[in-house]
């Protein structure tokens, strides 16, 4: 008989525990019978002493049947597939993503997070839109990937129960950023939705969880091998993560972005993680040949306007109103007749001449989480309007007093200090070349062997 | 403002907490505003990452005044004493130790413990005493320490509320070994009995938490630190614990070897444990002069005959009938017309001719606690009949066929296998000197500055 201390004592030494032990532990776990201080210790202990790979998978697995486990028709198998992305500024990659893949012929059953501290969450952003619901059974999942082929939607009560008991104890006894429960945690969810191929958005930088790109390497590679080991092609990329992803950040202006980007007009980096991500789906479905050839697809399926009547059908699936989703994807709307504009804008501007050589994305995620943009703590309302528009790409040059960020802001105002660290946010220098030569946010492309 | 999550953190990553951080996070123990999973998850991070002596220091108060604080007249300063010991088998000192320092002059407020895994508990033995009853509020401890001069007790609710929650959290979260939360629990409830003077019995070998001498040793310093700094000179001996302590194992059987100590008929093991710990407190209260006038006032205490008429006083005062006590205390008195004795005894005999080189105490203890002479988990009754006498003394001659142990139990037989166990316990060789030239139990005596 297996006792919860032994086991705690086992890894608190340094010990690796077995499958049987894993297994016991998430069972415990879930049904309650593992005490609230025992998970506390058990977890921290998983912090000091970390777990191989053997360990890894086999929590993963444990948790991911900790619940229900969706499953699809047999005529779906190779076209099931979703994204994950370890969370950025202004990262709107699944609301463009996800219909591009529909109509390549994909099957997405994207399951996605709600915003906690500076990064935002995809199903706010979609919750800025009147009527959008992302609250969706298991049969209503199905129905919509059969009708429309993608939906985004929140997390069931029934997936995964573990990680819900798990992820909420994490937050409160700081365990969160251990590379075993961040896998556990990612992987359990996405093998609960019986995907046949999944990619990864591993970022690293200055506004990502890892600042480098080798701890971030090291958590592609340990989400990879446990997703391959639940049979799901895994594949990743390690995307650098310093200023923002396009240029809006907030809830409605990223809706806005993404819509725009689906009639054709997307800023340069959004469309490359789009497309990278995309294709490395599209090759692992066989649904593309090689990479360059997925990618093409994509970028075809967003620019010919594939991807959009897409997103509208998926709209009108999850409860936005014809008359609301027509406007939002016609070609010249006024966006602010549907979603709501903030109170008031202010527009910063540069305090030199020079060329743009750096936007801080964690100096203005972090303005807005306090401005309303974002939670503080699970539960928490956000403010759908508050958020930012960058006027200004990197290399462009500037002339000192032109605008270069609209700050769009409700009743809480920012503050002159707020102000003072949006300014220093950005940096203007002499010669474009000081910005070093980066010209891509994918730094690298890992794909399953 | 202080967060729990964030001192977590701190202590996870190996910093150093302030007294204004340890004393947030007591607090919060004690008015249950720290979750039980963070609980957990800080015992499991101070476990990993340990404590300096400061924080030691400090937990240790902060610890203390979470509860009540026993406040004692001024003409007994100086005087109240206490002693306590990591754990041993047939550790029965406190039963002498107690009315031999009231005989000398001391006022002894002794709060102790029950046993758990397979160490026995003083209140479990003077529980075997019908009617001796180990619950006393604050006022009748002070009462009876001015009529009686000691009294064993159980810990009161008020006091020390603190380690009364992290104790049964560290039991169910595999975090009772650490130095700094044993320091802690111990000296804090010290603290509470506001001492003039302690003296710590700290233990090693192979029937104690320590195995080694200097693991014992630097707890018996850390301890030492911790009382000091509350202002109560704090004294250690460091013991060996590898056989028994006397000769009787179990609760009944140990009331009974305390009482023939007490008539002057000891173990030479038992009178130097509590000659030894009674003349340090009675050097540190300047009741004597040095430590071996100190020794010399307890042995005349004891062996005089003043200890006994203290214990059958403390006996009265604690609920004993007079008819019981005077009983037990006479000289020529058959115990078991008033403690039960076993339903069962059982003789091992010696399997082969030879010298008593070693009695194995933890292999001999372990099979009691399975025969129902200990608990396995809090609240659970304990059989105060079951137990063991030793028949042969380490160095004595034996025969092949003689007997060497008779075992005490009721209900629950002992197994074949626990009786093989129970034979291979005892160690016969031919030569006394192949036992090693150890003769005392005390291997090192530490005093304050």
């Amino acid at each position: 008989m297996l006792s919860i201390p032994d086991l705690i004592r086992k890894k608190r030494d340094g010990g690796q525990l077995t499958d049987e032990e894993i297994s016991f532990i998430i069972q415990s776990v879930t049904t309650n019978r593992m005490q609230d201080c025992q998970i506390g210790a058990m977890l921290m202990a998983i912090w000091q002493r970390g777990m191989v790979a053997a360990e890894i998978q086999t929590l993963t697995r444990e948790m991911m049947v900790s619940g229900e486990v969706m499953r699809w028709p047999d005529e779906w198998k190779r076209l099931v597939v979703d994204k994950h992305s370890t969370g950025g500024v202004g990262d709107k990659v699944s609301l463009v993503l996800a219909p591009a893949l529909a109509a390549c012929g994909c099957k997405v059953p994207m399951i996605s997070g709600r915003g906690l501290a500076h990064t935002g969450g995809t199903l706010d952003k979609l919750e800025s839109i009147p009527g959008f619901n992302v609250q969706q059974s298991a049969e209503q999942i199905q129905s919509i990937l059969a009708s429309v082929g993608c939906c985004i939607v929140g997390q069931t009560e029934m997936l995964v129960p573990a990680d819900r008991v798990l992820y909420a104890l994490r937050d409160a006894t700081s365990t969160v950023d251990s590379l075993p429960l961040i896998t556990g945690s990612i992987i359990s969810k996405k093998g609960a939705e019986s995907l046949s191929a999944l990619v990864l958005d591993v970022k690293f930088g200055r506004a990502a969880l890892y600042k480098d790109l080798e701890s971030a390497k090291q958590l592609a590679q340990l989400l990879m091998d446990a997703g391959n080991s639940l049979g799901i092609q895994t594949a990743a990329v390690l995307s650098h993560m310093d200023g923002t992803i396009g240029r809006s950040v907030g809830n409605s202006l990223e809706v806005i972005e993404s819509l725009e980007t689906l009639k054709g007009n997307g800023p340069d980096d959004l469309m490359e993680l789009v497309t990278t991500l995309g294709g490395m789906l599209l090759l692992m479905t066989d649904l593309a040949l090689g990479l360059p050839e997925g990618k093409k697809q994509i970028y075809d399926a967003v620019i010919g306007g594939a991807a959009l009547s897409k997103f509208e059908a998926m709209m009108k699936a999850q409860g936005v109103a014809n008359e609301t989703t027509r406007k939002l994807c016609s070609a010249h709307t006024d966006y602010y007749s549907i979603l709501r504009k903030s109170e008031h804008q202010l527009e910063l501007e540069a305090l030199a001449d020079g060329v743009v050589l750096d936007v801080n994305g964690l100096v203005l995620a972090q303005v807005l989480h306090k401005l309303g943009a974002g939670r503080t703590k699970a539960g928490e309302a956000v403010n759908y309007s508050v958020g930012a528009e960058l006027l200004v790409s990197l290399g462009q040059r500037v002339q000192k007093g032109s605008s270069w960020l609209r700050l769009h802001y409700e009743d809480r105002a920012p503050s002159p200090d707020q102000i003072n660290l949006l300014q220093k946010a950005l940096t203007v220098g002499k010669d474009k070349r000081e910005a070093g030569d980066r010209d891509t946010l994918v730094a690298e492309v890992l794909l399953p062997h």
